[in-house]
């Protein structure tokens, strides 16, 4: 006997009757909003070749770290859902996971699988061990139609723009190919980069050494001296930005900045280059490079974001058979008041820069984050993040951050996922939430209806937008 | 078209049925009771001359770093709001805040000024660009009246007791013409002061060792040996509570303190109060000065107000061109329980004595501050306070240090502002707010609706009456 | 005149009345199931001799720290109140509970003694000045009746099992009377103990040099010798396994965990067995030590439990004159993602393993609990403790830990308690609030409602009885 699935036109918003109707009628004006995407990790290649994606398992399992984390975490073997193991079969994947969904409860997972099983597969009997294999092959099989490849997908959750994010030493090959499709009427999905540098931001990133070398090529600078290196960054930032891009994206382990002189650079740049580099010399190579990548947002205009705060690859013994990025990243307690001093006592003040700062950090929200976005001109906020993109992560964001730096020193959502079909869903929670929110101000008359319908749109879309130049 | 603007008689309480009208029940009884207001920064040069306000901009927005921060954050420079600029013509300083009022929506700037608009201005349209000058005109105008001067708006507002805060080397001048008008029976109104040391017990603090030159004149002791430097203190703070003050207040950057032995302490002076002073130097004498305070305070009965976290001039820019208090001190994660613990070791059981303990690092408030104050006899928590006395703010702090604080290890609310007509609009806000937090522990039968009636009262007036002795 | 006192049986609902329709019938379902109470302090000496309990005062205010400190924050001298002081006449001292009883208000201390003086012990006129007496003559008669002995108690409230906490150098004779009796068939109470090493693993731990004789003699090992003290320690935790042990329990003022060769770790117990042992050795031999735990664990099957971050003993003055757990223990803040890494690094890949962690410091709930514990396999999440096992407290856990661990990463309620009769209120009390969180998920169409109802049994009895292999 198998349960219905259906999604409540209702769902996550207040159940109070008062906030609910005002909610409902908030959200029926931004639920058809098209999709502005400007910082995620979607695969380029997807929208470039329009192939089809393979099975379910592939397409919802494999690359959702959300997803094998918490079955991981329940002791289910990461070989047994495939992931990095290609003898997995993956009809039997997707029983485990089939078998385990309820571990999922009350996580914003569940919301988004249930979401594109009955909104993108037309799905109407919950997902369990019974219906495991139903799943396996409706989903399988409709991946193989037309309708559900790359581009069509794109186009049917209408998809504004989408950024990806690519490392310098990128070649952009991908998105080449889309802007020519672009240029020829092929397809007209727009479909953009994001300069993320860490690879030879990052002198303990692996293969430092020759990513510099790799940018050297690309750039036509000697990237291992301090100043071809700079030009090689002006450069490979001026080609982003042909291809596209209107921001960078800085994943450092902490928010700390530095303002060095020419020659202690110069120095310093020698030594991270050299044999063996110390743990402070990398920290302090960041810092300075977040502030010197500041200023060349400045002179080019590229939105700036920065997301510290993770320790990756927390756990040794996966690191070395699974690799990174296989949901062992740990949040940790990050400082922004002084970390940021330096970056912000020099560009702070200027109102033409963006920075857009993330944390992993909520203890930040109230103390730190929203007092320093209510104060400097370029500081924007971005939106609840990663571990807390949830329901609840995101109404802690609106309870901690509007008090003192108010809606507009923040940038809208972003969904920030690699999982294709979970961008939709992502986006609708964020929707929801927020007109649940303005639903209650309203509700507590510190908000006109007119006002909260204002905002709802500017959340959803327009701050987005408006922030990365889109 | 303009559109309306009023009050809705049940804002900030919580939209459940049964909460608000058991809400709405509580409040009735408190709405009217008078103010006390034991800890703020407004002029007592007002009370003493009694003279009229200038202009709306002069009013509401020049003094108000709450509103100018906002606006600085995006992108209105401060120049044209006519922050320490008077070439700016105050009307057109005016246009900007009309122009920019939606970036407070969410905020509570945004509460305070529409209930002085309303309440206070009795203005009936909202507060936009179309509206800017009929509110500057209209405002402008009523403050040349006699009803808006502060002697009169202080009775109208019906303000029991006001604390201003003062440096022991001020004079006090203006509050002994207050207290000559009081003995006259000129004028009732009660404007007390409070003892505020950091500029003579800051090492760093801009000009600290004429400050103690200046101590040495106002006191007749030499301020600058230690010996000197202590009856000093002991003198202006009894010459302070001759004045009315009740209560001593201490804006540190850190909440560490120290005990040290008396040669400690003298060589400590000499050096501090030598030409070269070290950060360190200077934080252990801070350190040190809040255990000798509260020993004072243990002798003379000043109830003694520590508040630490934050981090002074944030911007330096900023603080060249405009100079302090403009918006950009930031606060910082505070430690409180290994740095309270010389002065809670040697004074914290004393029971004839209150200390009142602020914060800016709500994490603070469950972790710290609740089990120090639900332990220590000597120890009270202040409200929710400056970035965090919003409704949001003031309902994490109830909820996070209710559960092991109780109620009465807490102190009631204080407004702690400098824009006058803000006080009775925060006093209103924090009353509905504890009603409607009182209202759900009632509705979830966790208290009987007299008792909560009973701490409405308290908590709006008998609390802040009893704890800072007025 | 009085005033009635009666439980509500909607008590802790949210008030919403879709959320409390719907918290209702999930509670219907869970109300009466019985009480696993996994980690506890109670004296197991109850049980072995069913002695009557003394009186009011002894029952409920002597143990008692959470009302105690209350009373003592408020002035009121714990002399007065017969803490460790025999001369009080203990109807004194319950009167002057009864006095101060409103300072409860809102706390769960408040909600835990209603239950017991109506529930337990059927009184219907409330607590207060008025009524103290009455009180104090009645629940003193009450527990002079076999109905109020211990083991009448334990049945009546429907305890399945019990844990309490011992010493490896306890001889756990009551329990060996109380297995006695279970296998005589004199009564079928399952009291167990826990494997609590503190004493001999705390180098700072008050005659931890004595204690580890003491553990010789125990053993037959030579617990001064690093390879004897380990044999020991595996003999003891073997013993307390034949008495009924299921887990460890380690209180631990970090959460620093090491992981020190053979050598080194050698040399370090030789250097903490000397006549001065320094803070840093000490720090790093119980860090050493949780990780050597993690490995016996893994060996014999017994459930590991970390609570770090309390600041033990804050108040020197209090604790010469009255001892330690007298209320002036304080939380402080807590790293775990680096301190764990050690332990987690070397163990935390293993699904037979089950360590419970525990925190103070609710802002590594979200940024670091459940991000750990929804990744590793041997780690799992014990409730919220301690200062934050109120209503506000377990809303808050369930708020920050669901939306990355889940629920099934969690481990049920523990009470943690010494007062016995608060054990079947407190666990009412962790039922009612996880039904009400259940309920908003419902209401919001997050969760159906079937699932709901799995979920309620799983929070309530399940999950403990599973995690602690009960």
């Amino acid at each position: 006997m198998t349960r219905p699935l259906s999604l409540n036109p209702d769902r996550l918003f207040p159940s109070d009757p008062t906030q609910r109707d005002i909610a409902r009628r908030l959200y029926a004006e931004v639920a058809e909003l098209p999709i502005i995407s400007p910082h995620g990790h979607t695969d380029p290649s997807w929208f470039a070749g329009n192939a089809a994606f393979g099975n379910a398992a592939e397409l919802l399992l494999h690359p959702d770290h959300y997803v094998f984390r918490m079955l991981y975490s329940q002791g289910v073997p990461l070989d047994a859902l495939g992931i990095r193991n290609k003898a997995a079969d993956p009809r039997e994947s997707w029983r485990l996971f089939a078998q385990n969904y309820h571990l999922f409860r009350g996580t914003p997972s569940r919301m988004w699988m249930d979401w594109v099983f009955a909104e993108a597969f037309g799905i109407d009997v919950q997902f369990e061990a019974a219906t495991s294999d139903l799943y396996y092959d409706l989903i399988t099989e409709k991946l193989a139609t037309d309708a559900f490849r790359p581009r069509a997908l794109f186009d049917r959750y209408r998809i504004e723009v989408i950024a990806t994010t690519e490392s310098p030493i990128d070649t952009l090959k991908h998105h080449a190919v889309i802007r020519a499709a672009n240029a020829s009427g092929e397809w007209g999905g727009r479909v953009i980069t994001a300069y993320r540098p860490d690879p030879v931001v990052d002198p303990e990133f692996e293969g430092f050494r020759s990513n510099l070398q790799r940018l050297s090529e690309l750039s036509g600078e000697d990237a291992l001296s301090y100043a071809g290196y700079l030009a090689a960054h002006r450069k490979r930032r001026a080609f982003f930005a042909e291809m596209g891009a209107t921001s960078t994206d800085h994943g450092h382990p902490t928010a700390a900045t530095a303002d060095l002189t020419a020659a202690e650079a110069e120095a310093l740049f020698a030594r991270i280059t050299g044999d063996q580099v110390s743990a402070a010399d990398a920290e302090l190579f960041r810092a300075h490079m977040l502030t010197v990548m500041a200023g060349m947002s400045l002179d080019d205009g590229l939105v700036m974001q920065i997301h510290p705060g993770a320790f990756r690859n927390h756990n040794p013994w996966l690191f070395d058979q699974y690799g990174r990025d296989k949901g062992a990243d740990i949040p940790t307690s990050t400082d922004y008041v002084h970390a940021l001093r330096p970056l912000l006592g020099k560009y702070g003040n200027e109102a033409g820069l963006t920075i857009i700062l993330f944390t992993l950090d909520e203890t930040s929200y109230a103390r730190e984050l929203a007092p320093l976005a209510g104060h400097y001109p370029a500081l924007k906020l971005g939106p609840a993040w990663w571990f807390h993109d949830s329901p609840e992560g995101m109404r802690r964001f609106r309870n901690q951050v509007t008090e003192t730096a108010g809606f507009y020193n923040t940038v809208g959502f972003n969904d920030d996922t690699r999982a294709f079909l979970s961008i939709p869903a992502r986006h609708d929670v964020a929707r929801r939430i927020d007109c649940g929110f303005l639903a209650q101000l309203v509700a507590e008359h510190r908000m006109e209806e007119w006002e909260a319908a204002e905002l709802a749109a500017d959340l959803s879309y327009n701050l987005a937008k408006a922030a990365y130049k889109l």
